[in-house]
Parts: structure tokens; C-alpha cells; sequence
């Protein structure tokens, strides 16, 4: 995992050089801070590292990687606004930083440098790039859509709730992935394969993240146990349950998790034992559990090298049990 | 002229059957409400007429029309938040009709899909667009900043305003015109004219705009006289003034213009008694006139036959008097 650090050391320099290049129009100021606050880089890492399965010149996946992390910024960005969110890394938000109409333009912005990175391709490669770009970007904004309606409605199907969570943060990973491969001219079977490992990792990853927003170690996850539970989030354990429950148990939940009268700490010892007594907890693990083992043994197929399964394998690994 | 109305019925039903491919998620039905609302289509307009200068496969420039006009209606939407407008095109704007947060992300859907509808060109024609496209984007996104910065702002240099309106709105007939050149493989000397057009026809149009709000003939432009002064928009005419007064002058005006307590038929007609003195109606109206005349004499540069050149002044001539 040597070249590990040296990857983000990479394209922190080039994040760097890219914001220092932004012109001096006000516009770009809060883009300039938002991607310099600290973050894991997940989706450039694996642009990146998919890219060098294939290549030794890791520089050339440099822009394909920024239009990546810029686009997954620009969502949260706006994602901010529309959830009223007022801390992103440990920082203000654009739009507490600054003011809600400055949040919404330079997110539009930000969306524009994020085609603006892939010009550096050439046309057919960039033409490859642009089609998977703008539909991982749609099915984002669909995923966003179909998330702030869940949250009103009362009744939403597994499959729905599956559905949205992949639309709204597996595709990302899957793209940023197979965006890696299309650089390199690779055959379309293993760009099918670099996409579907990417989707698979990105659900795996975010069921995950749910998970251990309950029953996580708080030192690990560097934030207080529930926040999910407080914020009324209904996270993928609060629909494991609802599939699992009678109509009456499912109501039950509903009522401790909108009543704002019990306070936080109970609510959050409430739910735990809940979610513990119907095994929500195990079978959501299993779940996260099932899609990244579904990623591994996609990597498999790929058409490479041994060492270079490894060489991702081990990414994933690390990116699940947030060892980075 | 009888191809102008035939253009606009090619281009409304390209728009239909776009709109009408769109899937049930409901992030598109604020795009397919807007995009439906009455519109002159000077936008695609323009490209339909700068690639039938040059080709007679006039449906080879549609993609590109409606890149441009999806692009400037997401433009629309997101500026009528930010200006907090509630009618555009006498309908409610969207962020009415739904929510900020729907108009948010409705928005930020019609930006992909303004660059979903350059995926139709060849990798190398796409290649051009999209550069220009980009550029074109940003401008106008820095335009939008600089207009609210100025709002605010005292002392705002005449140029640094021009500048303002160039990018906001001027960039985007540039490019509207040059697209129409791109996907017909034009030499880059009549491309640089048409962008040069586009961008003196949207000054000239820009400050007309500003003129007939205060000047023009309210059964013509459709509207109540004055608007502008009402919203206490900085129109031309307001940094024209300030240009050629005095301090003392300039205070005065912006006595008027922010006081609450005088009423609006007064307002009115003391600012316009107060131009008309000081000339700002002529010299206004002459400012337009010379970007016009610039764009009519760029026309006749173009490497085009004489009827061609025709077609294009003809159209240039009736956007700028409103007659269609």
C-alpha cells in the first residue's frame, strides 16, 4: 500500500494547482475553500488507482480524478442548502459560510469545472467520459430527489430505499472507477466490471456508513454515536427494521423516532435495543457485507494482473474499514 | 423571413419530444413546466440560423439549440432564487410553484442535461462545443456574481458594468452563433465573427432591454413602464448617468432611487425627467445602436454569399426591434 499516500500526495498537488488557477472572481472563493477542507478523497483515489491497473502514467488520470471530486462537491455543496446542514468536515458550510444565493452559484460553478477538467482528454476518449459523466451526474440529482421525498413519505419499499442510495452514492464510485479504465482504451467487459465493483463497494460502503453511525466506535468514526437518529434520518436500519416489522412495530418506531420530547440519549439507548432485539444490526452488517463481497469477487474478472486484483482488493478493503 | 417561423416549429417540437423522453422521476417535472413556459427561443434560434448560413441540414443543429436554450432556462431558474423573482414569463417561477430546494436541484438537472444534448455530436465536433460551452458557462456564472456584487456595490466603473452584462448575457448569442459554426466545420475566422456577433447583438440587446423598460412603448414590450426603477435595478442607464455626473448628481440619483416613501408613478417620472435632461435616453440608445452597428458589420466579413448575410442581418435586425 506504498503508493497509497504518494496517490493523494499527487493529487493534492494538482487540487492545489487547480484552485490556484481559479481566476479572481469572487465566485470561486468558496469553491477554493470547500476543496481544501479535509477530506478522505475517496472518489479520486479510486479513478486513480483503477486507472493504474492498466497504466503506469498515473498522471493521466489526474483531470479525470478532479472532475470526480468537483462534481462530488459540487453535490454536497448544494445537498447543504437543501438540508439545511450547517457543519461539512468539521467546518461551516458554503452556504453558513457565506449566504444561501453564493452556495447555489458557485455550486452551478463548480458543476461547470467539473466538465471542464475532462477537456483534457482527447475527443473520442472525452466523448467516453462525457456520456458515463453525465449520466452518473443525472442519476445523482434523481438519487436527491428520490432521498428528500423518502424522507416525507411514510411507506417506501426496500427495493425503493436500495434504489435511492445506489442513484445517490453508489454510481459516483462506480464511475469514478470505470472513468479510470476509459482512459486507458480497456475492453468494455472489464469497464462493465470496474463499474459494477464501484456500485457494489459504494453500497456496501454507505449501508456501512449507517451502521456505524449506531453502533460504530466513536473514536473510529471521529463523531458522536446516533447523529443519524437525532437529525430524524431515516437511515438503512430504520428500514431493515420497517421490513421486518408488523404494522404496529413499525409504527412504534416511527413514534419514539418523531417524538421530540424524549431526549436524545434515550431515544438513542431506545432504538439501539429495538434495532439489537430484531437482529437489525446483524442483518444490516450482513447486507453491507453481501455487496462487498460482491464487489471482491467481481474483482476477480477483471483482465489483469494478480498483484493488480490485490492492489484493489486492498483499496476496498481499506476504504470499509475506514483504515486510511 | 419564411423560415424563421418554420426554425421555431422544428425547434418547439425537438423540445417536446425531449421533454417528453424525460422519466417519471419528479426532478423533471419543474424542467418540463419551464421549459414549456412562452419563450422566443432567441437562443436556438440563433444557432439554427448560424449553421443554415453555412448547411442545409438545418436538424443537425438541433441538439446544439437546445444545449443552449436548456442551458439558459437552468440559468433562469436558478437566478429568478436568487433575485427572489416570483413571475417569469408570466407564470410562477419555479421556486414558487415548488420549493427553493426543488428549484435547486430541478436546476442543477438541466445543466447535465444542457451537456447531455452535445452527446449527439461526433467526438470531435462534441470536443469544440463542449469547450466553448464551458467557457460560455462559467462566464455567465461569474456575470451572475458580479451583478449581485454591483447591486450592493457604490462606485462601479462603467467598463467593469458593460463587462458585467457582456458575460451575463452577451456570451451566451455569442456562442449560440458560434455553435451553429462548429458543427459544420467552419474555418476559424468566420467562427471568431460569429461569436463577435453573438456578442455585440446581446450588448445591443442588453441595453435596449434597459432602455425600453423605461423608454419604450408599454403595448410593445408587454409590460408595466418603469419596472426596472421599481425592483431598483442598476440598469444601463442608471451607470450611464453616474458616468457623466457630477458627485453631488449621483448622489441625488440614488436619493431617489432608494427611497421607499416616494411613489412609484413619481419615482418614475422624476428619474425620467432627470435622464432625459442629462441626455442618458439619447446616449443610451446610442450606445445600443453602435453595438448593433458593430455586429451588422461583422456580418459582413463572414465568408458567406451575399443572401446568406441577408438571412443573418434580417434576424439580427428584427430580435433587436422586437418584431416577431
Amino acid at each position: 500500500m506504498e503508493g497509497f499516500k504518494d496517490h493523494i500526495k499527487l493529487f493534492e498537488d494538482y487540487i492545489d494547482n487547480f484552485t490556484s488557477d481559479l481566476n479572481n472572481n469572487a465566485i470561486y472563493d468558496p469553491i477554493k475553500y470547500f476543496l481544501k477542507l479535509p477530506s478522505k478523497r475517496i472518489r479520486p483515489l479510486l479513478t486513480l488507482i483503477s486507472s493504474s491497473l492498466y497504466s503506469d502514467d498515473i498522471k493521466n488520470a489526474l483531470p479525470a480524478s478532479l472532475a470526480n471530486e468537483v462534481f462530488h462537491n459540487f453535490t454536497l455543496v448544494h445537498d447543504d442548502i437543501m438540508d439545511s446542514s450547517k457543519i461539512r468536515r468539521g467546518n461551516d458550510t458554503v452556504h453558513i459560510k457565506w449566504n444561501i444565493n453564493q452556495a447555489i452559484l458557485s455550486g452551478d460553478a463548480m458543476q461547470i469545472l467539473a466538465y471542464k477538467c475532462l477537456e483534457n482528454y482527447d475527443s473520442k476518449i472525452q466523448k467516453k467520459l462525457i456520456q458515463i459523466f453525465n449520466d452518473t451526474a443525472l442519476k445523482i440529482c434523481e438519487g436527491q430527489q428520490l432521498d428528500i421525498e423518502f424522507e416525507k413519505e411514510k411507506d417506501i419499499q426496500f427495493s425503493d430505499y436500495i434504489q435511492m442510495i445506489k442513484y445517490k452514492t453508489a454510481v459516483l464510485l462506480g464511475s469514478s472507477l470505470k472513468m479510470g479504465g476509459i482512459i486507458n482504451n480497456i475492453s468494455d467487459s472489464d469497464l462493465g466490471l470496474l463499474y459494477d465493483i464501484g456500485l457494489n463497494l459504494g453500497l456496501a460502503f454507505q449501508i456501512q456508513d449507517d451502521y456505524l453511525d449506531l453502533f460504530g466506535d466513536e473514536k473510529l468514526i471521529g463523531k458522536k454515536i446516533g447523529g443519524d437518529l437525532i437529525n430524524r434520518k431515516k437511515t438503512v436500519m430504520y428500514h431493515v427494521y420497517k421490513e421486518l416489522s408488523s404494522s404496529e412495530d413499525s409504527q412504534f418506531l416511527d413514534q419514539i423516532y418523531n417524538n421530540s420530547e424524549i431526549e436524545d440519549d434515550i431515544k438513542i439507548e431506545k432504538i439501539t435495543t429495538l434495532f439489537k432485539e430484531s437482529q437489525v444490526d446483524i442483518k444490516t452488517k450482513n447486507l453491507s457485507q453481501e455487496y462487498s463481497n460482491k464487489a471482491i469477487s467481481l474483482i476477480e474478472k477483471l483482465n489483469i494482473k494478480n498483484d493488480k486484483k490485490t492492489d484493489l482488493l486492498v483499496i476496498c478493503k481499506k476504504l470499509l474499514s475506514r483504515d486510511y
